[in-house]
């Protein structure tokens, strides 16, 4: 239904938030303009400051407000590890499982030579040279266990392959795949079966 | 987890939007700063425009640019009918089936005397004012199934009493209750099976 011109173009603009419809667009236009105009007027000021202040890390570009972020700044992480992913929500969950400790490299997507997203795109270039400049010692891949993340990362092994550090290679390792948490094997798909029978480890 | 000031903040912001939890909210944040910055932009601006220019319908109380909406503006409506709702959102519900022609009232809300909404709040003054000076015919109650809405359409018959219209009191109609389109029997409630039957019509 046609409200009136700025309702309608609000709920056009919510369409660009990911998940969003035209049905719950026009709910979320109602709510604000009925019951939060407030939080409404806040939303808008941090959008838009957002988006003129936050660039990316020059280090490890993960979204930050300075050139530098607060993880690659912190003198509380262990800098001879980094750890390559594709976007900061990895980050997000990585940090929220206290499983790692090390600095980051953030992709920003992967491989995919069809949609023009080469190399130079998610700044292959950018993370060899930290890895010879800064000294590190191992690079964890822990790009999605997705097709165009296994070539990623096969691709990002290759261009690594040569740096030395103290004499010895430097160490690429990917992180393991196999049955999640929780997971019943009734229900796992044959790939993940896989991976799981090809990794599995002796009991001590 | 802790992106960045200007992050954090849009991410805390962005969970003013009715259904968005902390971790859709944070995808929705990422998504925009990644990816589609334009239209956040844009986005934060229709929000700003709406909420200054965005008010209610003098006439029937829906969101509007302008002191009367589109609807009452309309020479292509019935003039003599007025359907109550409860809420803008089921104006568009009703606009949508095709179902009405004639004008709205919206109540934004329903009577909840513990939240402090009585009459005054639901505009009951003004509809009532509104009858008697348009000449309206037929008040359709169209107030939600619930006991709130039932009570508020209860009261709205009360103060419609006795308002005539050349020698004869208004009609106040309430919009019928049942089975709904393609609802089967086994999966209905009793109450609105006893609505069913209680409204139940003659075969012609």
């Amino acid at each position: 239904m046609q409200f009136s011109p700025l309702v309608d173009e609000l709920v056009s603009a919510l369409r660009c938030l990911p998940g969003v419809g035209p049905k719950s667009a026009q709910r979320m236009a109602l709510h604000i303009l009925q019951r939060n105009r407030e939080g409404g007027m806040r939303l808008s000021n941090s959008m838009a400051k957002a988006i003129e202040g936050v660039g990316n890390c020059q280090s490890c570009r993960l979204l930050s407000d300075a050139e530098i972020c607060s993880i690659c700044a912190s003198s509380r992480r262990d800098r001879d590890l980094i750890c390559v992913v594709e976007h900061p929500a990895d980050v997000a969950a990585i940090e929220q499982s206290g499983s790692y400790r090390g600095l980051y490299f953030i992709l920003m997507g992967h491989l995919s030579p069809l949609d023009g997203i080469g190399p130079q795109q998610i700044g292959v270039d950018l993370l060899v040279r930290r890895v010879r400049d800064e000294q590190i010692s191992e690079v964890i891949l822990a790009t999605n266990a997705t097709i165009e993340g296994e070539a990623t990362a096969h691709y990002i092994v290759d261009q690594l392959r040569g740096i030395q550090l103290h004499g010895t290679a430097v160490k690429v390792t990917r992180i393991a795949q196999g049955v999640p948490l929780g997971g019943e094997l009734e229900f796992i798909d044959g790939g993940t079966l896989l991976h799981a029978f090809a990794g599995r480890r002796a009991l001590e």
